[in-house]
């Protein structure tokens, strides 16, 4: 497996762009990603109780596992839009699928940015021709442009392996997520390969993916109206078909996970107004669930957040957020980890060197881990910093 | 009833004091709240896993309900110290027993501060009898400003009303919490009074009131290392003895309720950086606990605070925190108000007056109505807004 270039349009029969229509004042707002021939299609979500237009058609739209093309825009959510903005959703695709000559079931629609607004929907159908025109197997930069909000740079990704003999790839475009409260910022992710895969074994290998990357930074039931995760597969490669369990499978779940992994980061990294990329582990836990409760409730923590913002080694406020989560911990067999120094051992302070702590915080990426020597299990959680310029970019 | 002055020592046979023992490097640091003759105590203690040696010891000195002073020191949490923490609370308490010529059993102890460190106890001992020959019944101010962190003023309540004849009082002192995150900045409070009143009568009355105060601002089981509330009665009003479901009792109920409401209403006006108090009321719930669910994840949503704080009616904020709070949440049912302006209606927005929710944000108290329409529970709780202050504050 190497990394490549190309993105999102990296794998053979894809290809994608990004203009400006007049959602936002300023910049592209909108992106076309479309695939040739027959494609599998699926897609992951949010569980919040309200949800997007879009997220509620694309659901629909998914029900055959296929489809063709997805349009995004960006600077307006279609959220909290009531029948109108589901039939607004719904006349896009299916101009969109008009101007491609395919089923409009086969075009998937995803949104983001402000609440409570009705898309311009002219503004919009006056630039589908165009869209699609503007096709082309290079859009992949300006397609991952066009999705971006408060974003302060573009997301990216692509590897290729080879299966059977054959060349594979997969890329992806993104958009991050305000990092202080997962719940509330859009996170956007689309995926396209051109492998020759079974459905139940994208549908198992997305999942899985997803729940190892994306779900490690946003919170399960804890998600904001419009997140979603797209992938396409549209078999053009030609490799022999990918079923579950065989080695070409776990082939294809490597280099999926590779990219999942990469854009979460990317996402993080960016997360308004961060500057470090902080990953927490929480082990020994007696299940992965406890370890996730802790590991999150540590990660949504403000003043853990600040903390390690301003490189200030307070890690009574991760023992604190530990303790906190709701879940068995036992103080007096703690131990917390600041990179590869124990600042906290069976639930007391150690005698730990100033020095060292320092140099670990001043990194622009920290981790923490938290041992509970209570059982075998453990999760991981990426999170970043919060600082006066988050608060600032929300006002 | 009537509000009157004098704080934690308003009620006959309390008297308290703080003073200067250097555990901060400046500043009061350490006080005293003692009460004359036979006193009823209760407290009610963090939920979370990590808990300060002095919540572990005074848990210990309350099992026969009873208690005649409070010694509390700032600037040090005794949280994450391990068998020297407890050991060091044991004898500061003992310390002060034998100054008071009481039992040991019979002195109570918190502690609010910096995590992890050791508490400076020759310091704290050289100074004890000083700290009880201070006490005095006009020492309410001292004592309050001697439990201060990061508040920026100190707090105090009391009020006075009629029991069979006799005048009765309860006072209060207290410190407060970071608002961001309740989960990781301590909230004390002290409640004394004379009312002559059973055992199980303040324990009812106490658990309430707690419930429906301290409670809504900080999340049960996602609370700090060392947030306590304590009660004194010490009966020397001599009213006829309050018990459970009389008359007297509901006037003493309302009369604590009003006494912990200003309490808790205040340290959340003095939220770190904190510019205003935001009342969020989930009406029309199918349970309270649902209602309480959705207020939490409203009110602890960074986002929401940051749009309320720059007074930017960005409802959409709430409308998905109330989406994510991982309860049943109707979309087409779902209202919400800004005072008392309709921004959302039915799932969707309203055609509002924005200049009205521009007058409704511009105030300091705000009040968010969130109406589910799927039941008759409710549930309100209080926050404040987040400033880059606060972020500035606990860097």
């Amino acid at each position: 497996m190497k990394e490549i270039s190309g993105g999102i349009t990296a794998p053979a029969g894809v290809s994608a762009c990004g203009i400006h229509c007049g959602i936002k004042r300023r910049g592209k707002d909108l992106a076309l990603i479309y695939s040739e021939g027959e494609t599998l299609a699926s897609a992951v979500f949010t569980t919040n109780k309200i949800q997007s237009a879009s997220v509620k058609l694309s659901r629909e739209h998914l029900q055959d596992a296929k489809a063709r093309a997805i349009i995004v825009n960006s600077g307006n959510a279609n959220a909290c839009t009531g029948a109108r903005g589901y039939k607004d959703a719904k006349l896009i695709t299916a101009l969109v699928a008009r101007e491609l000559g395919v089923s409009k079931e086969d075009i998937l629609i995803a949104s983001t940015g402000i609440i409570g607004q009705f898309l311009p929907v002219a503004k919009i159908r006056s630039r589908i021709r165009y869209l699609v025109k503007s096709l082309n197997c290079k859009g992949n930069t300006s397609a991952a442009q066009a999705i971006m909000t408060t974003d302060t740079f573009h997301k990216e990704a692509a590897v290729s392996f080879e299966v059977s003999g054959k060349s594979v790839s997969i890329g992806a475009m993104g958009k991050g997520a305000g990092m202080i409260c997962p719940s509330m910022a859009t996170m956007l992710c689309f995926i396209t390969t051109d492998a020759s895969i079974s459905k139940s074994a994208l549908e198992k290998a997305f999942r899985d993916s997803v729940d190892k990357s994306f779900h490690r930074i946003t919170v399960d039931g804890d998600r904001s109206t419009n997140d979603s995760v797209f992938i396409l597969a549209n078999g053009i490669a030609g490799n022999r078909k990918i079923h579950s369990g065989s080695e070409s499978f776990n082939e294809f779940q490597k280099a999926l996970n590779y990219v999942t992994h990469k854009m979460a980061k990317m996402i993080v990294k960016d997360g308004e107004g961060a500057k470090k990329f902080i990953e927490i582990k929480v082990a020994g836990a007696q299940s992965q669930e406890d370890a996730k409760k802790i590991g999150f409730n540590i990660a949504n923590s403000s003043l853990v957040k600040i903390a390690l913002g301003g490189e200030n080694p307070n890690w009574g406020r991760i023992a604190s957020a530990a303790g906190s989560a709701g879940v068995n911990v036992m103080e007096r067999k703690l131990s917390i980890f600041m990179g590869d120094v124990r600042v906290m051992k069976n639930g007391c302070a150690t005698d730990y060197d100033e020095r060292k702590v320092k140099e670990v915080l001043a990194d622009g990426e920290i981790k923490v881990s938290i041992y509970l020597n209570l059982g075998k299990k453990d999760y991981t959680v990426w999170t970043s910093d919060l600082t006066e310029e988050y608060v600032r970019t929300n006002t």
